[in-house]
């Protein structure tokens, strides 16, 4: 392939993401003698993390690398003081790099580690699944989870590069490549529905993982993401779009308990309830509600709380929307779609509507 | 008094320095009904707290408060995440508010959990140490601690106001105060050697804590401070003249065990070693460093290694600067004085300087 980049217009924090067959193609900020330390987990690394330090030294690094078990439990303030510690073990001064290698767990840590140690360095996201690719490692959110919610701990800082080598997604295990999915779908959803239309075409393509179409693919929705971003950094405003589906997904994945529903799974489902309350309460037509849920459904994503076996009742799921972090005062906010590719954000919906349509789910 | 107020001009995180009797005239950022959490710690909140609670609640805040035992070793990240708990119990949002009320340890706590939870959220300072006013308050500047070294962790976070009530100087235990004095000393060395000398007048009204002098001498070490922030927010350039006695002065306090020292304690004894390490490679007169470790001595601060028992030798110091945050590639960097005033910053020295002037300290 050749190789795709696309600029995210941040000022003196804008960046380049660059597409590649492999890191070799893709990674491309000059060492110059500097340590990079690459934070991968315990699946990612056997495959990828020679090819990565391979690139790294060839660009004129010291490289160390830590690894932590794969999975969302990983997300941790006791992980990310572990990794502190490889990181002073390492030597890691001002002027060093962390290199983010693996899929969203991995980026939203690293970064996280990043923006904080010495009051934050340098970092690189190298993502390594489809997710990661279209949506955490763009934008510069970095995360940790703590036992009462996801990400309810974390920083800005945006990476001096996204190095997205391609061929990762061959290898990506399916029940991760689906929940990337979730994500892509999204894109269309809230800002494009003629992109929406193209993935409902392909969808046989798509679950195949024809290469020449992700690209396109991946490529189109990181444009998205990185105009959305672009318009507003800290999510005080527009960017609170990217959350679509996101209230309900984040209660859903956090009710399951970490680690049994992955991220995009979660969000499938919390995009089929996003559906369906915009269609009671902010005039979403009925049948674009049923496309969204038969898309998220044909590429083989869960779409109700029923498809995760022993997920907690209503009463539980609400109360768990009151801490997340897009509440205020305890009331949950959602993102609403008016038609497809068009959603308005900051919606407060009535207690009645919000326990009626997870009943109809 | 009346009420005393500097601005830190920082564009649209610019805010305002507020010095008052108590926090009554101090604190002023309004609550229209939003959550504060109050983050004190077991010296402080006995002493004030109520007084801070009945502020906020007069201003409109629904006041939550948690305590951290008093010293060095809550700067931990420990310590932040029970806080982070703390902050999901009281259901903080993002229009919520964090309220810092004690010494630098709560301040830098405090600090980070805002600047971290829900990826930041607003905060006050309100400090009752003298440190705490002429340093740690002003800037956004926040940290932990890991075991390898103080503050390798943290983010640049500023506060919207920083309030602070004069009256707690009168209960500051003596090697508290003495500690503070440390910080004051350093903005007459690295710019204003009027200042510097008026301290060297002052001593005895200085020691005494003459109410009168200390609204003069905090304001003027708020003013040096803000400006030099306001100049270089982020530490890339002139900023690091702040750290004036510092990097030994970590090492030491890092050797000594955390807590044994206090931390304007570990920053005379690194002033002292500055000092003569200024006179020895970069000209500044024997008299003058002899007069910067007159001064510390006057106000009853330690000025050499030895003042504290058992401290380790020379070449665990050494080691330990090699981890610190200003160093790069474990070569430590120094701010050094030309002359009282004026200093420069990222100086690199000699190896056998570096121990020749230890051993004549």
């Amino acid at each position: 392939m050749t190789i795709r980049t696309l600029n995210v217009n941040l000022g003196e924090r804008g960046y380049t993401i660059r597409m590649g067959r492999s890191l070799a193609d893709a990674l491309t900020v000059p060492g110059d003698g500097v340590t990079a330390l690459v934070i991968s987990d315990s699946h990612v690394a056997p495959l990828y993390l020679d090819a990565c330090r391979a690139r790294l030294t060839e660009l004129g690094y010291r490289v160390y690398a830590a690894t932590v078990p794969a999975g969302e439990g990983s997300k941790s303030l006791a992980c990310a003081g572990d990794l502190y510690g490889a990181a002073v073990e390492a030597g890691l001064d001002r002027g060093s790099v962390v290199v983010a290698l693996g899929g969203g767990v991995v980026g939203d840590l690293a970064g996280f580690v990043a923006g904080t140690f010495l009051r934050g360095i340098r970092f690189i996201q190298a993502p390594t699944s489809l997710l990661a690719m279209v949506d955490s490692s763009v934008g510069g959110k970095t995360g940790i989870n703590l036992p009462r919610g996801k990400n309810l701990v974390g920083v800005f800082h945006q990476p001096v590069e996204v190095a997205m080598a391609m061929d990762a997604l061959a290898t990506l295990p399916d029940r991760e490549y689906r929940s990337g999915l979730a994500e892509v779908i999204k894109y269309g959803v809230i800002w494009d529905a003629t992109f929406f239309e193209r993935l409902e075409r392909e969808t046989a393509r798509l679950t195949a993982r024809d290469a020449a179409l992700l690209e396109e693919i991946v490529e189109r929705s990181c444009a998205i993401k990185a105009e959305v971003v672009g318009l507003d950094e800290r999510e005080s405003g527009v960017r609170a779009i990217l959350n679509f589906g996101h209230t309900f997904g984040h209660a859903v994945e956090n009710a399951a308990g970490y680690g049994r529903l992955l991220h995009g799974e979660a969000v499938a489902i919390g995009m089929a309830y996003a559906a369906r309350l915009s269609a009671a309460a902010r005039g979403l037509p009925a049948d674009e509600a049923e496309r969204i849920v038969a898309l998220l459904a044909a590429v083989g994503l869960p779409t109700r709380p029923s498809d995760v076996a022993g997920l907690s009742d209503w009463g539980a799921l609400r109360a768990t929307m009151s801490t997340d972090k897009k509440s205020r005062g305890r009331t949950p906010r959602f993102v609403l779609a008016e038609r497809l590719g068009a959603v308005v954000f900051n919606c407060e919906v009535d207690e009645t509507v919000l326990a009626h349509v997870y009943a109809g789910l």
